[in-house]
């Protein structure tokens, strides 16, 4: 049976139009404030939509505008394609062609980048937020209800080859994902959450979803900012807050040795294990620490550390989240207790498929079971160890790097013969990718990043090319990403 | 989609192993014990099911025993019918054959009903709890996973006229109850959940449903006493609990004027609306009141009123639950705040219908809305208040009471030619069933009152037969019962 519940913005302003919705910098709107603003929102941009069933991308950073157009849409009822506002204009056209999107929102911070794309893309409709605001308001029939089978967001995620894919997330798989985090670190009256991350990535926007279902703040920066947050995890205004490891870091560099403030009670940390170091530093001054693992498929967090076990358990991402499942897999057998294998996951919390990709669709699931093509394994009591992200992907900062698409680039260049890409460990991000590269004559290194800099956003830029006379490749010739490392050991 | 989750019980037993999941006594269990005791009876209770898509039904009162059967039920998703322990052998029967029942499993308290109906349904296999625990456990294999469509539970509940009907409760059902409900009062570490009400209502089930989803412990009494629920409730071992008016009423004047212990933060209040001397007597004891309407059909509660609002909104069950709806028709149209009309609800946590009833149930769901029967309206805030129960409804004690089928019990003695039954206020039950008479001649009370006690549940039975001369009914001949008890109000 389909399964249905009212509006969720709606129905939160409804039982709760007094309490907090958003703080940003010193201002705050109530529930009952952002409704008014999100449905006002909401009657401007239909006088703009070509057809009602049209898709939308935003292009916004974290401002309290993108909170009203995103909320605005989904009073619509309206697929937003959430564009990462980092990547350059053709990295950015690839998604907007291929979501058929028909309106583009952006903030006044990307003007250079809309107006690349309106030159680019000139039959798609790109207005700033200011524009629209200064637009007529249209009455609109906002959605009453919401069928957890549509699609609400789509965001983009590379593989191991090709072209990124929209990843299709219902209101079914934020429902389950929200559900999975409150059953697990619960909900308390002054419960608020800060949001560092972009919200244009399924870690921000999750925080927005988990807002209006449980009704509690959410404390919006624009850019992640060490000493800002700090102040803030100082302050007993922030419960709980969403990082990744490299974050954590520059944090606790520079908070020193005093304590956060007892009330913040969850760091949810995402993006790889938390270093063993770090956490001994978290544990000694009481900072309580969930790692986890999720990505975009599954709508956020699919697995959770207790801080309990954190020490217990060190690189472990925990156990499923109580709607969730996941398993190890080794050829068609489920693996044995620490035998490595690829990790499937499942529940209602992972996405139906991607957008307009029957073939991949086809390939990624497995009786019901989406291949996440990572690798992993599960000690004898079920905790779950991630060893290597898909596809050698690389974790900088928060934001995933797939080596194949920095490959690419690197072989279009008239001199590169051969090309390998992969993370290394970096003391600020966590991970940056280098460049290994065959070629018949000696490279010069600074064009090569230039010629990269024209087609790659800033953070997949590699930090280094190194020039090799061959790549590591496998019986299969298949490279081997994770030897590249070896090659510039006696450098390092 | 289909949705489909873990286990509840096994996913709990699996993320919190040694959690307290239940309190009896001076006895108490952790979840992996709990799925340990209810995979051993899902064992031995395979052994006795005619086919693997037995219904079963449990008559059994608050005991540890009952727990381990229901939960045991669940493992092997066999749908389950709860008998009310209250009702006579002869009412039983009724449920047990109209739900195709194939096995009933009895606790000892509950020897002679069984004996009954063992006279009565000689080809149904009766059992008792001792006599299955003695039984050779099989190998069983278990589900793995809920599909929400499913139904779990059972319960029989009347209407206006005709026989009871069984609710089909699915697991999605309990799911979206028990959500909507964290989603209200939040989850705290400390939590627990004292259950005085009957584990064979809903509001009983609904606790245990609660106790695996959350992984919080319930505190189970056999009985409720206010005298020992009292000492709980100042003890700190209890955070919330589930009760009706009467049951508070009762608590209150035990308790006297001792504070209960401050972690108690939650009285959730079934049964219809608290009076406001009980309320201000709360509010000076800083007893958290938290007044709901709900009803087997909703999965337990749909509406409820915050303890802030429980002053100022005297009387109301507040505002319908996050996933759930509420409207209140006057003929086709939505009713203007303040105007009464029929009650209509809708959300994941309604039941689908009732279990072979195509009739009522096409005349129960309205554009997948549900008609309660019960009055009531919205005021310009949107707070629900319930003015009558459907069907003339009498909540005795918690009991739901149904005035036709007393009716049909008097209309069946030799003497009495025309019968209603309405509820009159009563201190210790809020209402209690009368029942008025027309007969030819002088009646003889007690003896209509024997001649009840044949048919009908002691609870049923009216505390009061009065003769009159004639019935109140209106232009349409049918019985107005609200006006019934005008008939006594020189008596009283």
């Amino acid at each position: 049976m389909e399964t249905i519940t009212p509006n969720w913005l709606k129905k939160r302003a409804d039982l709760s139009p007094e309490r907090t919705a958003l703080i940003f910098n010193d201002q705050s709107w109530t529930f009952g404030e952002v409704f008014t603003l999100a449905t006002k929102i909401a009657g401007k941009i239909v006088g703009l939509l070509p057809g009602k069933s049209s898709r939308v991308a935003i292009l916004m950073n974290n401002t309290p505008e993108a909170v009203w157009v995103i909320y605005g849409l989904q009073q619509l009822g309206i697929e937003t394609v959430f564009l990462n506002s980092k990547l350059t204009a053709s990295e950015l056209e690839f998604q907007i062609i291929d979501s058929e999107t028909e309106l583009i929102i952006y903030d006044r911070s990307l003007k250079d980048k809309a107006n690349e794309l309106s030159v680019m893309l000139t039959e798609i409709l790109i207005v700033s937020v200011t524009e629209l605001e200064g637009r007529p308001t249209f009455e609109i029939a906002i959605r009453e209800e919401y069928r957890l089978d549509d699609v609400f967001s789509i965001m983009y995620t590379s593989g191991t080859t090709g072209k990124p894919k929209g990843v299709l997330q219902t209101f079914g798989n934020h429902w389950w994902s929200a559900a999975g985090s409150v059953l697990n670190i619960g909900l308390q009256e002054n419960d608020s959450w800060l949001c560092a991350v972009p919200i244009f990535h399924i870690s921000g926007l999750s925080i927005f979803m988990r807002s209006i279902i449980y009704g509690i703040p959410v404390i919006l920066v624009e850019k992640f900012d060490e000493r800002a947050v700090n102040r803030l995890l100082s302050s007993g205004k922030v419960t709980i807050m969403s990082a990744v490891t490299a974050m954590i870091n520059r944090m606790l560099t520079e908070q020193g040795n005093l304590p956060y403030h007892p009330a913040f009670r969850c760091l949810l940390a995402g993006g790889g294990p938390v270093p063993k170091p770090l956490l001994e530093v978290c544990k000694e001054r009481q900072i309580p620490v969930f790692q986890t693992y999720g990505m975009t498929e599954t709508s956020s967090q699919i697995a959770t550390l207790s801080p309990e076990d954190s020490l217990r358990k060190l690189g472990s991402a925990g156990k499923p989240l109580f709607p969730s499942q996941l398993k190890i897999m080794v050829e068609q057998e489920e693996a044995k207790p620490m035998q490595e294998g690829e990790i499937f996951v499942k529940g209602p919390n992972v996405t139906g498929g991607y957008l307009n990709r029957d073939e991949t669709n086809a390939d990624s699931f497995r009786d019901g079971w989406f291949s996440t093509g990572d690798l992993g394994f599960k000690d004898e009591e079920g905790f779950v160890y991630i060893l290597d992200r898909r596809s050698d992907l690389i974790i900088s900062g928060g934001e995933n790097i797939y080596p194949a698409e920095i490959e690419e680039i690197l072989l279009s260049h008239d001199e590169v013969a051969d090309a390998g890409v992969t993370g290394i460990s970096d003391k600020k991000w966590g991970h940056v990718p280098y460049g290994f590269v065959v070629a018949g004559k000696p490279i010069n290194e600074e064009e090569i990043l230039a010629f990269c800099r024209k087609s790659l956003a800033a953070y997949k830029v590699p930090k280094r090319i190194i020039q090799v006379n061959e790549l590591p490749r496998n019986g299969a010739n298949k490279l081997m990403r994770r030897l590249l490392s070896r090659l510039i050991e006696n450098e390092k």
